[in-house]
């Protein structure tokens, strides 16, 4: 009976272990490598890479699951082997089509264009970085031509991060989303005097924003036998094993959020990895499979729980005995949650967010339909960043430069933080629904009901479903703007005062 | 004319960056990792051995050595290629004699060895640990069983970390090394109130040991976009790949010593690592190859170079700055060259230090000959010890569980510590008779002149020679006991004020 099924077993934890030791290359790489290891570490990654892709695509890989399959005939969809066996497939039609040597020179010029990126950011120096994002466009153009059964090529890579979720979809949903952002933004500047963000600005020592964050991650049941923060140039979170899960943060000393919310938003990431049970790991099953739902968890640590009333009266009185401020729940909270055009991504309120990641999914999909030059990017960048967020962009750090994606050759990947938002949106609004007594054990500082909440609904199904799969589960029908926007123009109409 | 030895090249490439990455995944495990992490990163670590030594072994590898073997016929045997023919022939021939199935086994049950060690140390609890010393005893015995041309079982273990040595040509040296040192220290013993070590011990903070560090490895030419140094519970050197080593050490923050000879014995073998060519770099003769080579490095930095008068000239006004001491060059001098006998290996003095290894060299000889059982190792390391250094072990943890090695699986190492001092004599000697002024220059902290010499005689021909070889270019014969022990009794008489 399980001829093939035990087999393939063997051969996801193989491929698992080989995902483990990438994936501590790359978080090593991120933050303790000296600089001087760039090129070594290109190599090993990518060498790692192509090993563990030809033994994934190898037809010995497609008859054990096209035994396995057969062995599971009439069994549970849902349950771990179906899922594996389905889920699994669908990757390998995909990665079999995609030469080894291509696959290996994709994750090389990532590496590279990391290093090359980091450079150029620091001197603002787009010119010198040009040639390494040609680079990773014309491979993933390479990339999209190994398959044929997509309407367009930023399908074949929007569905590497969000898999089933189509480019028609998601910019229905983001235009929906610009449509409601553009005008909800313009009134809030109006007013922009009715919210005062001083108290978020001034001396904050990074030893003491880490007890802060450390006092957060505790309550969120960050827990240092099986987690790790550490400092990094662009913060992300990755889980490298089964009771391993690392994230990184940095810090502003003048300026309290960067550090707080950066850290709650990858320990959100860190929750989903976490999570997923231990059956699943070594399965090649044990990550999150959409980033968009990724994304809905960090977002909602973040900005639901991080930005809401509730937790600024956790937050308000540690953040005036750490940094001997007087600052009360009330201010705090509307302080954190000021809407105002900025400059960088990952430093834009909830609401500006949006259009962040709008214009970098309609300037991507223009790169690789090659509607767009790379020679001509930071100018269309300049000007689809007056025209959405109404500021002139001063140099490319700030600019084009700022985000560490495409340098490592990661195109698509933009919109799932759009699409993040919406399910969080939903997600936000079926657990009020089934936990009544939500917001009061946040402002007591619980928030163990929730994570058991996501952790049941999300987290242990780990990579099972499809972002539309899960949705299906837990609300019952696809993503819409509507949940999203609600929650944000409730809050914000609080925030300001003003009916929006 | 390269048919073979460019895609063997290419082969070996592959290899050097999945060891590159094996590398990260020890240091990772021994630095970074959240301790639950372990056992996906036995995993992990098992199944990269394991791919890479099928790639290795595989007919394949043989066919395209045989075949530049032939291409290389009349190329100077010194030359990189014909080396690396020569090497990896070497290897090959032992490797694809273990069935990957073993090879994987060995890496798991040493990683998982390793963190039942760490924990059965911090509770002194040998019989917790004693199963997986077993499972590594059986596996070793299972190894040595692959090979039909080695005269005793420990001869194929000692091949592995110093190929060619023999454990008959060892045990020569190590005992005729004990015969000299039994007596010396007896009478240093004697007069031990000549030597007071006094101002080692006291009130050193962490945070000005690492100053000190800093400045010592800054003149040994440590360079942070190269190099990192991290914490750990026992310190090691590792080289990740071209242009990232790294070291690790550890704290006493009553005993000056620990912190800076650990991190300049560590430092002396990234030299070494750092020292070797690009051009060998992923050839898989990128490392040093004899680990007696290695160690003549690491001990003669920490020991000939650090504990020499003119070094403690640079380092007492250091010291006195730092920490507030008064010390004069001469008080330091002595106190680090005190010989007394003492628990804990790498804290022992010079002379000592060898005592240390003959034991262990001794009774892994006796578990992996199964003249000793697991069981009454205690026993036999405590009978041992008070036989050799004089003292009672008053609890495991400072004896026989106060190493990592056999943990790891590590067997067959020990003597290449000692071995490594012997060869030390050697080019200490060699280096004073061709460096007129190397005192001057240590005396002045000026320390690349010998960096530069140990370089061109030993660091660039990576892993071409064993240590054999090298002893044969560099000193023209075999290693002997005798400049040791000569350079060891000069010292000191000086240091104690007595004929030796």
């Amino acid at each position: 009976m399980t001829a093939n099924l035990e087999p393939l077993r063997a051969r996801l934890e193989e491929l698992s272990d080989l995902d483990s030791a990438g994936s501590l290359l790359e978080w090593d790489h991120q933050t303790m490598m000296p600089v001087s290891g760039g090129a070594a570490r290109a190599h090993s990654l990518a060498t790692l890479r192509q090993v563990r892709h030809e033994r994934f695509i190898s037809a010995d890989t497609g008859r054990l699951l096209e035994g396995a399959a057969a062995e599971l005939d009439g069994a549970d969809p849902d349950s771990d082997e179906a899922s594996m066996v389905r889920v699994v497939s669908r990757r390998w039609e995909k990665a079999r089509r995609v030469p080894a040597q291509l696959a290996a020179e994709m994750t090389h010029a990532g590496a590279e264009g990391h290093d090359a990126w980091v450079q150029a950011r620091a001197r603002s120096d787009y010119a010198a970085f040009a040639p390494y994002l040609q680079r990773n466009i014309d491979l993933a153009r390479r990339y999209v031509e190994c398959f044929d059964w997509f309407d367009c090529a930023y399908d074949a890579l929007l569905d590497d991060y969000d898999p089933g979720m189509r480019t028609a979809v998601a910019a229905r949903l983001l235009n929906e989303l610009r449509g409601e952002l553009l005008p909800l933004i313009h009134t809030l500047v109006e007013h922009s005097d009715r919210v005062d963000p001083s108290c978020l600005h001034g001396d904050f020592p990074v030893a003491r924003q880490r007890r802060l964050v450390e006092d957060v991650l505790a309550m969120m049941s960050f827990d240092r036998r099986a987690w790790r923060m550490d400092d990094t140039v662009h913060p992300f979170e990755i889980s490298i094993g089964a009771g391993d899960t690392r994230i990184t943060t940095r810090w502003d000393e003048s300026f309290l959020p960067m550090g707080l919310y950066g850290a709650m938003h990858e320990c959100g990431h860190g929750l989903y990895e976490a999570g997923i049970p231990d059956a699943l790991k070594r399965t090649t099953l044990g990550n999150g499979e959409s980033l968009s739902l990724h994304e809905s968890q960090s977002r909602m640590w973040e900005n639901m729980v991080g930005r809401s009333r509730e937790f600024c009266g956790v937050l308000a009185p540690r953040v005036g005995e750490l940094f001997g401020l007087k600052v009360d729940a009330d201010t705090l909270y509307r302080a954190v949650n000021r809407v105002a055009p900025s400059l960088i991504r990952v430093e834009a309120d909830e609401a500006t967010y949006g259009l962040h990641i709008v214009m970098r999914f309609e300037l991507e999909q223009d790169l690789i339909e090659g509607r767009l030059a790379v020679a001509d990017l930071p100018e269309a960048w300049n000007a689809r960043f007056k025209e959405y967020l109404t500021i002139d962009v001063p140099d490319d750090a700030h600019g084009v430069l700022q985000d560490v994606h495409w340098a490592s050759g990661t195109i698509g990947y933009f919109p799932t933080y759009a699409l993040g938002n919406l399910i969080a949106g939903h997600l936000w609004e079926r657990a009020h629904d089934e936990m009544p007594d939500l917001e009061e054990h946040i402002a007591a500082g619980e928030l163990m009901p929730l994570r058991e909440w996501l952790r049941d609904r999300i987290h242990r199904h780990g990579g099972k479903f499809t972002s539309a799969e899960v949705m299906e589960r837990v609300v019952g029908g696809p993503v819409l703007v509507t949940p999203f926007v609600d929650y944000l123009k409730r809050k914000l109409s609080g925030v300001y005062g003003i009916e929006l």
